[in-house]
Order: structure tokens, then sequence, then C-alpha cells
């Protein structure tokens, strides 16, 4: 139990500077009387929405909880116990705290960096930058602590430990889902009567809706965000540990293996970190690319000596690729996540053609953009996907499944400064609203305006990052879950294609991910429009307001978005526990297996194109806003505007949530694998 | 051999039908000069674009043919040679035929029909009817009866029989996507012009793109469906001779059933054709139904008798529900098809709630409108593939493989009346679109529009039945190809799901038809911004255009449609057709199998979702236009026609294709497996 010891080192580090990243902005100015107000009542709201939200769950956490406590009833090889309800608890509080603290330091982030932007471009991306930083090194160091906290309590038993994973997943659903519907159905409600009804600009204070906007963006973008990218960090390490635990024996040095790169991916990215907070005169994309780039680095070359240090294991067959077999598993899903960043921005940013071409097309009306955004989003699944398969083919072929799992570990292992880097963007965004409503210098507006910019593509690489590690740690969760059923069953379970069950449960698995963005986008267009009706009620019964001499209630649609997101976000979220528990006992464990990979295939799929389409569409409007095409006022930019308003609810509610849909569905087939089996 | 008479004489019987329903169609009335002249132009451009189109695809045919001559080099134990490709050369002509006559008669049946209703409703449903019939009873003839020649040319060896289904698929693939591409490009231009900029109304004869997009119905939802269903019926057919082959022998029972089932279907079809020609005082809408439901229950009496009097085979443990398992496979089929049209109805057609609440939400503006079908159509996927998913297992637990062959041959035995009813929908669009052009009573408008509001949902109904048999045929094939792949292989093929490669070529494949829409989607985008670009040029240049004085040269729009289309269809063309064969001689037939699966998962859910979210949007637009939420005119109509603007190559180019992508590459892999094996 010695090797423990590194992680638990690592996460209380990574906690230590998120402490001192936190008081770093929160010693600094929270600007004018007027901003203070704003940011306190998005604090208000964010708060308000998450005790809400984490009320509801907690319901369904001891639901949970009890069923799974009530294991042994179903048997007696049966291993699903009080242990695992602990555990799965554990891993549900840690997602909350995680998603808890980023929307705490986000909604304070926000109008610091308002009052630093007042003193230039630097100092404001110095402060949303360290606000993105405490979320992805909080997230990362909780995350890994209260791993190590089960697995001490456990002693590093698979099956029990697998609980925790699914604690944090069910949270992360319900973060994502609810965050996303609360986001856009507040961000579509502003927007529609907003901008296009009242013709009033974006973040005008006037509208009632957009305070609930803001709040959106922490608590979806935010919380929602990290809670999603917590799981798949925590369920990629959790699937290495089973492999590996399944090759040899719990405390070997392949069972700590994941741990010990998991530590050293925190010590990289604390690093890179710094070297983002330090260096000087470069664009702020570039700065936060460098520091990325460095912890990519600096992981390589930890890895290859942490790998190189604890020798071949003949378990894993590591003697493949000249005995560093482990090392370029690593390697190829490291490689993988900075290469589906990189096919992100080339779709999505408005420095490359793709989003050009799209904004040139708007020229022929909203009907064309919006096809050309679909059509350019179903595109870039291309590379992703490839890469992905590639990636788990090399794993693979180093390793074995051991591998495969360690290629998705690589993906995620420097999460600290990905999630950073990605949750930079809400921070900047909701400081260039704040600038706008306390009615801030035009040159303020500017500023925050750049650092939004460079947030919309960080978010799509962010999303690219987050379905892609989803894939991965669906994939080694799938492997896991076989594994276990067969090890509790009698006879070994073949799920050969030719399986008309198999097959079955494939195509049904196929649509969950369709049905489920329906029913998220149904939940976004019911608040939208009672957002818009509140909205357009405040306008016609409240005096002055369209001329700016009284003020609009902003709780009523902050209320309204919230009781929306959550009455919205149930049915799906029990549905997605449901079917996976239904198929496992009804059809079997074939059926369930097949159920996890159609829902796999067409989630990477469609998960990918949702999340480029949308962000393509956002940045081909902000690319005709500067200017090209006409810019403002054309009806360029009228049909560019409807093509953002669709790809909205794409990009921040259907696309991420296909994400937690699949890792959830299979944790839950492998923590009750034991209980399908016959 | 003798049992083969009967499929035999069953399409002769058809095709002596469709002789006397062209005749009943061509000696009508084919209205005034002016009419005559519309409908000339029409003949002249979907016969020009077709010509051109054969032109090209007659050079992939030959190519492949060699390349498939070529086989006996790859090794002994290879079957493919020239038997296959003649095979396939007479599958790929029986597919050009049938396309040809389709879109032969559609093209005469439109102006008659237009002056039939000068006297009622019911002459023009019966003269639109006619023509559709038809297109349905020559596909089905034509198919079963090449099939029977090759049969006999080879004495019923399946591996050999196979190419005839290569053939027709390859044939329907660019039918589709290049039909796809001119009629939604050539529409799209029409629209954004004529509608949108100058205001005009649809089928407005100044408009110049109006006659390409009149010949793009006829080429795309005729010849393209056409070629589209026929390949399913031919795969559903050929795929239960090969299982039953591997069962028994040539020449068995169960080898032959199949081909006396579709026997049965196509008279069961033409006596339901007739019961629909007969019918006085019906709907439109439920005479259709009628004659469906007739042949059905036809099909269904009679498969009983078929297999009540072959006996129990004991080769497919027939004995199976109480030896009736082969009857109670193909009814699951058969039920399956008839419940995909009903939810396709429901989702599609205004008079159910789905599509009245879609046209409400027109009100809050064009991006809720697009959002809620993309949501509509995401919902919709829900039914259809749990039902293609049961009967997979009822077919299989009745009769094994086979069973699930015989369901997808339940599904397509009535084929010559469900096409029937959907391709009438393209005959009574184009009359309505002659009405128009040729300035008659308002009233004659009136019934074309009615007719032409039942062939939306028909072609709905059609196009959910086309993308569900699709599926089924591919599941045959993707079987049938695991089957030879094995039958070939010196060691048994295992297709584990816990197999990496398995994997990685399931993602791989779920990818494909994404890319696929995005190559076709492009390509509907390039042609209709050089239609739109020579509209203005013409509203621009020719003096009077405007007033009315002066004429639109609508050839150049044809011209300009034919060529954007095939130079557009080549490349996604051709790489469905080297996708498999690259992954196959590269990755080997694991990864092809999972490919195959991979994409018929992805394909099944994405063409549900675009079929059904197309006509819907089509559908709310229309009920708008009826005057509800405030009919024309209004902000609600214009989001509405925007809606339906993006809806359209969703429909109509994109979901479509991917059925024949899924087929076509499961069909070149079954023929050329054998080239895989090590």
């Amino acid at each position: 139990m010695s090797g423990i010891i590194y992680p638990i080192l690592a996460s209380l580090v990574a906690l230590l500077f998120v402490f001192y990243l936190a008081w770093s902005v929160l010693r600094r100015d929270a600007g004018s009387q007027r901003m203070r107000e704003i940011s306190l009542a998005i604090q208000d709201g964010a708060r308000t929405f998450l005790l809400r939200e984490y009320r509801y769950v907690t319901l369904v956490v001891i639901l949970v909880a009890i069923f799974l406590t009530l294991g042994p009833l179903f048997g007696q090889r049966v291993k699903v116990n009080w242990e695992t309800a602990l555990a799965f608890v554990i891993g549900a509080i840690a997602s909350g705290i995680a998603g808890w603290t980023a929307m705490w330091v986000g909604t304070r982030a926000n109008s610091r960096t308002a009052q630093a932007a007042r003193s230039g471009l630097k100092p404001a991306l110095s402060v949303s930058f360290s606000g993105g930083a405490t979320t992805g090194l909080s997230i990362v160091g909780v995350a890994l602590l209260g791993l190590c906290v089960v697995y001490l309590l456990f002693g590093g038993k698979p099956v029990i430990i697998n609980g925790y994973a699914m604690g944090a997943s069910l949270m992360a659903l319900f973060a994502r889902a609810g965050g996303g519907i609360y986001t856009k159905g507040a961000d579509m409600g502003a927007d529609l009567v907003g901008k296009v009804e009242e013709g009033i600009p974006e973040d005008d204070p006037r509208n009632a809706a957009v305070i609930a906007d803001n709040v959106g963006d922490n608590v979806g973008d935010t919380a929602g965000l990290g809670a999603d990218l917590l799981e798949s960090y925590v369920e990629s390490i959790i699937a290495t540990i089973a492999i590996g635990v399944s090759l040899t024996m719990i405390g070997s040095e392949l069972v700590l293996l994941p741990l010990w790169l998991a530590s050293w991916g925190i010590i990289s990215s604390i690093l890179g970190v710094v070297c983002v907070k330090a260096v000087r005169g470069l664009e702020p994309q570039k700065a936060l690319n460098m520091g990325v780039y460095i912890a990519a680095f600096l992981m390589a070359v930890g890895g290859f000596f942490i790998i190189k240090g604890m020798g071949i294991s003949y378990a894993v067959n590591a003697s493949s690729y000249g005995g560093l077999g482990l090392f370029w598993a690593l390697m190829g899903g490291l490689a993988s996540g900075l290469i589906i960043g990189m096919v992100s921005e080339f779709y999505t940013s408005s420095k490359y053609k793709p989003v050009r071409n799209l904004a040139g097309s708007a020229r022929t009306g909203p009907a064309v953009v919006v096809v050309n955004g679909l059509a350019l989003g179903m595109g870039s699944t291309l590379i992703p996907v490839v890469v992905i398969a590639g990636a788990t083919l090399l794993g693979y072929s180093s390793a074995g499944m051991y591998g495969v799992s360690l290629a998705a570990l690589g993906m995620l292992s420097i999460l600290g400064i990905t999630l950073a880097v990605d949750s930079y963007g809400p921070v900047a965004d909701n400081a260039g609203g704040i600038a706008e409503m306390a009615g801030l210098d035009p040159q303020v507006r500017k500023i925050t305006d750049k650092l939004d910019a460079v947030g919309n593509t960080t978010a799509a690489i962010g999303k690219g990052f987050a379905i892609g590690s989803a894939a991965f740690a669906a994939l080694g969760l799938i492997t896991a879950y076989i594994a276990t059923a067969n090890s509790v069953s009698l006879e070994k379970i073949s799920l050969q294609l030719t399986d008309p069950t198999l097959i079955a449960g494939l195509l049904v698995g196929g649509m969950i991910p369709y049905l489920f963005s329906s029913l998220l986008a149904g939940g976004v267009g019911k608040v939208a429009f009672k957002i818009i009706e509140e909205v357009r009620r405040q306008f016609k019964e409240i005096e002055g307001l369209r001329e700016g001499k009284a003020k609009a209630d902003s709780s009523k649609c902050v209320d309204i978005a919230a009781r929306g997101a959550i009455h919205s976000m149930m049915f799906p979220g029990v549905l997605a526990i449901l079917i996976p528990i239904a198929v496992g006992f009804l059809l079997g464990p074939v059926a369930l297996g097949g159920l996890l990979v159609g829902a796999l295939v067409t989630g990477l799929a469609l998960g990918i194109q949702t999340a480029n389409t949308g962000a393509a569409l956002d940045n081909a409007k902000k690319y005709i806003e500067e200017g090209n095409f006409g810019g403002k006022g054309t009806e360029a930019h009228k049909a560019a505007v409807v093509g953002d308003t669709v790809g909205d609810p794409l990009k921040d509610t259907l696309g991420p949530s296909i994400n937690i849909l699949i890792k959830l569905m299979s944790v839950i087939s492998l923590v009750l694998a034991p209980l399908f089996v016959r």
C-alpha cells in the first residue's frame, strides 16, 4: 500500500495550489458597486440552482444507494453490497464538491476579471485564467483524493471502487443535463426577446433574462463540464486499475501505475499553469496553448521514466515495442487528445477556412447557413473518430486491454490544465456580461470580448476533448463490464457479432443518444418559451423598463430557468439509469453489451457533430460581427444569428450530455453486471 | 428447377399489368399546349440527366466488373470471377431499366394528372396513382425477373447471385445520391431566390429554376426511391436464398421459399392496386391506406398457406411456434413495415400533435422551429428502431438467421403497392407545378395541392419504410458476409465484441454515414448556390422577366443542376465503394465486419431522424399555410419556410442516401469477402 502515498501527496499539492489560486483571485478588487451587485446576483442564482439540483439528485443517490445495499439479496456470487453503496455515495459527494467549488470560484472571478480588464488585457487574462485553473486543479485534486480514500477504505477491491465512478457519473449526468437545459433555455430566451424582438444588445440589463443567462454559463459550462470530465478522469483510472487487478493482483505495480501516472499528470498540469501565468507578451490563445503543450511534454517525459522505472511487466506482454509498450499506449492517448483539440480548433475557429466559408454562406440566408453548419459538424467527425480508433488499436497492440485503458488515461492525464483552459472561457464570458451590464467603458468590453472569443475556441476544444475522453472511458468501462460479467458467470458469455440479441442491443443502443437528445432539446425549448413569456411580460407591464428608467426583475427568470431545468432533466436522467438496468434484467448481459457499444458508436459521432456544429455557427456569427461580409445589421448577420441560436443547444446541451449518457450507462452496467448474469 | 416458374410467371404478370397501367395513363389527355410544353421540358430534363448519370455510372460499372473478373488472381479458394461480374452487370442493368421506366411514366403522368384535376379529385387521383403503380410494379417485376434469369443462368449459386444485388446497389447509390443532390439543389435554389428574394409563388414560371425543381422530383423521388427499394427487395430475397443454401442445398424448398413468397407478394400488390382504383367515395389517403392493408392481409393469408404447404423444414428448427416459425418470422417483418409507416405518419402528418406543436413553435422564430424539428426527428427514432430490433429477435427465435432474413423479406413482400403509394407523391407534386406554371384555374391547383399534401405523408412513410427495409437488408447481407468469410477461411473468424479491432471498426463505421452526409450536403449547397446565381442573373439581365413579359431560360438551370449533381455524387459514391475494399484488405475481415455494423447502427438512427425531421418541417409549414397560427405572410410562416428549407436536404438527400450507403458497403463486402480472408 506504500505506492498510494504518491497520488495522495499529488492531490494535496493540487488542493493547496487551488487555495493559493482562489486566494489570488479573491484578493482582487471586485469592481464598482454595480459590478458587485451583478456578480452577487449571478452568485445567488448559481448557488440557488445548484442547491436545488443537489437536493433532487440526493434523492436519486439515496434510492440508488439503497438498491446497491440490497445487492446480496440477488445471490451469493453477487458482490454488490453496502461497500459499493458507500463508495458510490463518496463518488457523488466528490463530484458535488468539485462542481460547487468550480461554481463558487467562477462566479467570483467574473467581476474581478471585468475590473482587471480596466487595467488591460494581461491582468484580465491572469485573473480569468486563475479562475479556470482553480476549477481544473480542484477537480483533479478532489477526484484523485476521493479515489485514494476509497482505495484505502476497501483495500483496492475493483468491484467496490467501481461504485465511486458510478457516484461521480450520476452526479455528472444531472449536472450536465440540468445545467445544459438551464444555460441554453435562458440563453435562447434572452436572445430571442432581447436581440431579435427588442433589438437591444446582448447582456443589456433591461433584459430580465440576462442574469439567468450568466448564471447558466456557470452552472452549465463550468460546473457541468467539470463534473463531466471528473467522471472521465476517475473512470479512466479505475478501468485501468480493474484490468490491472484482473491481470495480476491488488497492490501490484500494474495496479498502482495509473495512480502514479495521474499523480505526475497533476504535477505537470500545475507546472503548465505556472508557465501560463509567468509568460509575458504572448497572445492569450498562444499563452494557453503553450501551457498545455508544456504540460503534455512534461507528462511524456515523466511517463517514460515512471514506466521505465517499474520494469517490464510480463503480465501485459509489455516487451512489445522494445519493452516500452505501456509508454506508447500512454502516448497514443495523450497525442490523440491533442489532435482532437487541434481538429476542433480547425473546424470551429474563425481563423480557418471552414468557419469563414460558413460565415460566407450566411449571405444566402438562415437555412443555408444551418444546413452548412450541420454538414460541417458531420464532416468534422472523421479525424477524431479515426484517431480514437487508432489509439485504441495502438494501445491494444502495445499492452492488450490494459493498453487501451492506459491510452484513455494518457488522454486525461493532464486534465488539470486542459480543464483550466476550458473553464477560463465562461469566466471571460461572464466578465463581458458584467462589463456590459455595469456600463463600463467600451474599451473594457473590447478586452473581455477578445478573451471571450478565445474562450469560445477553448470551449470547443474542451468539448472535443470531453467527448473523446468519454468514448475512451466508456470503452474501458464496457471492457471491464464484460470481464466482470464473465467472472461471475458460470459459463463464458460470448458477445459474437452474429448473435441477433447482440445486434438488437446495438441497434437499440444506437438510438438511445438520439432519444436522450430529443428529450433534452424539448426541455430547452420549454424553458426558453417560458423565459420569453416572462421577459415579454416585464417589458409590457414594468413601466419605464424599455427606456432604462426601471429595473428588470431578473430573479423571476432565474427561478423559471431553475425550475424548468430541474423538471426537464429528471425524466431523461432517470431513464439513463433505468435503461441499462431494465435491459440487463430482461434481455440479459449480451443485449446490454450491445446496447452500450451501440450508444457509444452513435454517441461519439453525434457528440462531435453537435459540439462542432454549434461552435462553428457561433464563431461564424462572431466573424460577421467583426465586420466581414457586411458586418452587423446585414441580412447575412441576421441569418448567422439564427444559425447561432440553432447551434447553441446542440453544443451546450445535447452534445455534452451524450458523453455522460454513454459513461453512466456503462458504469451502471459495470457495477450491476453481477445481477444480470444467470 | 420447377419451382422457379412461379416467380417468372408473377413477374411477367406484373409487367403485363404495368403495360396496361402505362397505356391507361398515356391515353389520357395531356392538357393544353402550355401544359404539354412544360411536361415536355420536364421530360427532356429528366431524360438528359439520367442519360448523363448512366454514362458516368457505366464507367464505374465497367471498372468494377473488370475487377470482379480478375477475382481468380487472388487465389483458388476465391470464387469471385466472370460469372459474378456478369450477374453484377445484369443487376446494374435491371436497376437502370426500372429507374428509367419510373422516370418515363412519371414525367408523362404529371401533365395528365393536372388535366384530370380539371374534372375533379377522383380522376386526378386515379391518373396519379396509376403513374405511381406503374413505377411500383415495374420495379418489383423487373427485379424479380432479372433475379430469376441470374438464378437460372448460374444454377442458383449464391456466390454468383450476390453479384446481381451488388449491381443493383451500385446503380442505386448513384441514382439516390445524384438524384438527391439534383432535386434539393434545384429546390433550394428555386425557393431561396423565388419565394424569399423575389416574393413570387412556388412554381412560378418566371423562376428559371422551377423546371429543374420539377425534374428533380422525378429523378430524385421517383427514380432514386425506386432504385433504392429495388435494391432492398433484391437483397432481402438473395440473403434468404443464400442462408437457405447454407442450411440445405440449392433448389430445396427453403431456397425457393423466398421466391415463392415474393411471387405471391406481387399478386397481392396487384390486387391491392386494383382495389384502390376500384373504390369510390373515399378520401385519397384512406383509399391508399386501404390498398396497402388489403395487400398486407392477402400476403399474410397466402404466406400462411405457402409455408404450411411446404411442410415443416427441420433445417431451420421450424417446429418452433407450432410448426409456424417461418410464418411468424414473415409476419414480424410485414407488421414492422406497417408499424414504421404508421409511426412516420404520426410524426410527420399535420393531423397529429407533433407537427401541430412544431408549427406552433414557429411563432418563436426560425431557430426554435429548426431545433424542435431536429428534436422531433431524434425522438421519432425510438419506435422504429425498437420494432426492427424486435422483429429481428422474433425472426431469430422462430427460425434462426433464416428467420431474420425472412422478416426482411416480409417487410418488402408487398413492395409493389407500398412503392406505388410512395411514387404517386412526386407525380401529384409535379402536377401541381404544371397547374401553377400553365396558369390553370385556382380550383385545379387546390385539387393538386390536396393530392400533394397526401403525397407528402406517403413520401415520409415511404422513407421510413426504405430505411427500415435497408436496415433489415443490410443485416441479412452482413450475416451472409460473415458466413461467407468463414466458409473460405481456414480458421473460424471470431467477431467478439471484446476485440479492439472490431471496436475500432465499429467506431469508424459509425462515423461513415456522417461523413457521407456531410459530403452530400456540401454538394447540395454548391448546386443551390450556382442555381441561385443563375436565377438572379436572369432576373437582372432578361428584360421584362419580372413582369412576366419575357420567358426564363430554364434549360440553363437544368444543365447546372445536372452537372453539379453528377460532379458532387462521384466522390462520395466512389468513397462508398472504396472504403469497404480498403478496410477489408488493410485491416481484415473482423474490422470490416465492425465497420458494416457500425455504419448500420448510426445509419439507421440518422436515416430515420433526417427523414422525419424534414417531412415534419415541411408539413408544419403547410399547416401554417392552411391558415393556422396566422397563415401565410406572418413571421411564423417565414420561420416555417426557413425550417422547411433546412429540412429539405435532410429528408431528400442525406437520409435516403444513407440507406444505400449501408447496403452498398455490405453487399460489396459480401461479394468480395473471399478476397479479404488470409
